[in-house]
């Protein structure tokens, strides 16, 4: 019922669609951002010495810089912590019927130890006040490498209002397909540096922290990140682990994203437009 | 550094922000949506009769219809069918020092047999052909209890074309925060019943569910859905799950969003706007 779009990696297919209104009316091919599950499977060294093998993840995700998305998915996670400490990554099996592998299997080092209770679903209730959002940023602290408080990273207020147009520029995919996510790092002069789509909106965090993880550049101390959407607390988070002193965000931010950077030093802009933005958090760094 | 919002269940704060461009130039105070963990506690009974507990979920959601939230989810996930199947649900133990009771207690009549393997990560990759879109959808199908190939709901395309802007009118909490995912149930004669609203885009539709569900009014074959955002697979194995005919997306469709509407008989609308839309399957249910 689909063609694959003509980017090698699988991110668009083409489907048939009938459009009412708009340009196009009728019966047309339209392309669509492919969303297909990625499981991520761990190699790993067992305290007695032995080795073992465990499937840590199934996200749904757009194809193309799958070993970005593991790496940056066990970096922020808190399984690893330099690009070293991964002895090699990538596709593993077979193609499925759709022609895409869909199983990514990342090897640790043999001196890594891995505490796979950090992938527990309740990893974010465990504090004495019980479940709450004091919680959930108290399990970051718990994980986080980077202190963001002294960071000196400074932007002027012009240039983080030409970001969003900037990101849309670099969006490959959603030029095709009219909707998906995106992130972007960017430096203090506004130039994007990485851009990554996906159809899941943390996914683009992982791709952009995997990138440089894998290339051993964190932390981004000197770089700020946009995000085409909303600011929640899992892309704080993200950031945070990634040691990214400011976060942009399109859309709006959640409660719970401001909390985590007001207590992480983090500068936090929401509602990103051509003529506007609100400051959340650390305005000091906005000149 | 929040104040709790004027709304009595805390579904938005408001924040300290720096106002740069628009209408408030300045130190003001914003209306932020609250993004708080919900832990999702389960009481059952044992094959031996035995009553157990345990906690099946920590989800980021905005406080409120937080037993919505946990009967969607639960009946979504495949653990329960119909409102007799949970003898109580509500909040349990004390307010975190937030003020919010973040953990909700669901508890099965004891005829209930629970298979907690469904919730397991890796769910969707138990298929012959591996981890692919089809494995998905699969296993949306050995879940799925209804058929929708014969449903016979209909709608005129002008009154999907009014949809956005009266979802929009109905959204209490993005009014106040200019932020928020939300999906609503139509009729076909166009008048939206019941609006949900959340940080999370699969809360909003568990919400929705749970609501009906919890009133046994499931499945909802003649009803439309309407989602502020983009139509992933997540979503739409939630409609399916509930039985509702066709959705309505005011943002893009996923690749496996559209397959998922093939294979299963439903009608999938994208990019819905006051003059246009695209219909990406079961065109006809469209007059």
């Amino acid at each position: 019922m689909s063609s694959r779009g003509s980017d090698s990696t699988g991110s668009f297919r083409h489907f048939p669609v009938h459009n009412v209104g708009g340009p196009r009316t009728g019966a047309v091919q339209d392309a669509v951002a492919t969303e297909e599950p990625l499981e991520i499977r761990l190699g790993y060294t067992l305290p007695d010495g032995k080795r073992a093998q465990r499937s840590i993840s199934v996200t749904m995700r757009t194809p193309g810089n799958d070993e970005e998305l593991a790496a940056g998915f066990l970096f922020t996670e808190g399984i690893v912590r330099r690009a070293g400490d991964i002895e090699s990554i990538g596709p593993h099996g077979p193609p499925a019927p759709s022609g895409l592998v869909n199983v990514l299997r990342a090897d640790l080092a043999s001196d890594v130890s891995v505490n796979l209770d950090r992938l527990e679903r309740n990893f974010y209730t465990t504090s004495s006040c019980g479940v709450c959002g004091k919680a959930s940023l108290d399990a970051v602290a718990f994980q986080s490498h980077y202190d963001l408080r002294d960071n000196a990273f400074e932007v002027m207020g012009e240039t983080l209002q030409a970001l969003p147009k900037a990101l849309r520029a670099q969006q490959s995919v959603f030029e095709q397909t009219g909707g998906l996510h995106a992130s972007g790092l960017f430096d203090t002069s506004g130039r994007i540096v990485v851009v990554r789509e996906d159809v899941g909106r943390h996914n683009t965090l992982d791709k952009l922290i995997g990138q440089a993880f894998l290339q051993d550049r964190l932390p981004l101390g000197d770089l700020g990140v946009i995000v085409s959407g909303r600011a929640s607390f899992e892309l704080m988070q993200k950031a945070t682990m990634a040691g990214v002193p400011l976060v942009a965000a399109v859309g709006a931010p959640s409660s719970l994203a401001v909390e985590l950077a007001q207590e992480f030093g983090m500068t936090l802009v929401g509602f990103l437009r051509e003529d506007r933005f609100n400051v959340y958090a650390g305005p000091e760094r906005i000149r």
